[in-house]
């Protein structure tokens, strides 16, 4: 099936919204946790957090200008940080709930039954359930021209994951700590793994080392 | 496992580049498809594609100021055009191998067996044994200040999806298409849907549709 840009225009919004999201491949599933300055706590679904470099440890992410999300930005603007948790086959249900359109004064936490984890000095709640889980200080924020979708950039200040899961090379193995994968708005995928490959080179074919 | 800022920094480079890239959770994996202008080939692996909007059809991209993916970027911003192909599970081998630094002048394509697929008035090439692959035109490029990475947004004007994974309703099943995901630097998974959740509300408890 081939769409061009008209056909593309001319869709149903919603048919529109399904077919776009998944055409980006696999999303990763993360909680974003922030407050605001008197400490209310704040939980939202993000599928757009992406790599931007390991030295300084950085990752962007993307958040639409909607009302669910907005409370998410403007507690980031106001305290420059925000905790980034993996969304693990254990949590999909309340993770998912987060999307809904709770009024501000209602936390995402007490709402979906997830549990707030606090780490002294830090001031964006963790997501308690959460095996690997990242505290975030904004470093830069743009609002996008194109759309009005607003990117973040922020640095990994605090990263903890399981011990069993780190390798020794430093690799972590996001799918024994029960990561799951996104595709397009709510399709939440387990995984397994099918191939870990050496590092690429011209001369010599492709090698899978697991 | 607790890791600090100073830790991180502390870190041997490639350890935390293995650790840092696993941080976001499983990423989408896309060949990216190039030509110059002469219409000399261009293939790379990316895994920092993004959703940024469906209405105009917009992804973005990171691409790192390093050698292999530099010619990729010289031909988007040469051209304005390019390609975005899922990696399945049948091409995990030539898709990781696209990342060795072969000379400009030999084409990822053929170097790797991968077929070179061109659609009349498109001036690049698109994946022939990609199941789910996509024409982009360049919006906007910014090179960001932060760590020299190129942040890009191109918008969709062709998009090509097998029709027995499209729903109804717009939603690509994306797995049933072979599509992967990654992990790190290069672990690649296959994936198995858990859940598919109703749209969100606030006084709904989460439901699932399938």
């Amino acid at each position: 099936m081939l769409f061009t840009s008209n056909d593309i225009a001319a869709l149903d919004s919603r048919y529109r919204a399904a077919l776009v999201n998944s055409l980006s491949g696999f999303k990763p599933a993360n909680l974003v946790g922030t407050a605001n300055h008197s400490g209310a706590s704040n939980l939202a679904i993000i599928s757009s957090v992406v790599h931007l470099g390991s030295h300084p440890p950085l990752l962007a992410l993307i958040i639409r200008p909607s009302p669910v999300e907005r409370h998410t930005l403007e507690n980031i603007l106001d305290t420059g940080c925000y905790t980034i948790n993996h969304v693990s086959d254990q949590i999909i249900e309340a993770a998912h709930q987060t999307a809904a359109r709770y009024p501000r004064e209602q936390s995402e936490f007490a709402a979906t039954g997830l549990g707030e984890y606090w780490i002294d000095g830090f001031a964006a709640p963790f997501v308690a359930e959460a095996t690997i889980r990242m505290g975030m200080e904004l470093r830069e924020h743009k609002q996008l021209e194109i759309n009005g979708t607003h990117f973040l950039i922020g640095e990994i200040v605090l990263a903890e994951v399981p011990g069993h899961c780190l390798g020794d090379d430093g690799a972590v193995d996001i799918c024994a700590a029960g990561t799951v994968a996104l595709s397009g708005l709510d399709s939440y995928y387990g995984t397994r793994r099918l191939r870990r490959m050496a590092y690429a080179k011209p001369d010599l074919p492709p090698t899978a080392i697991s």
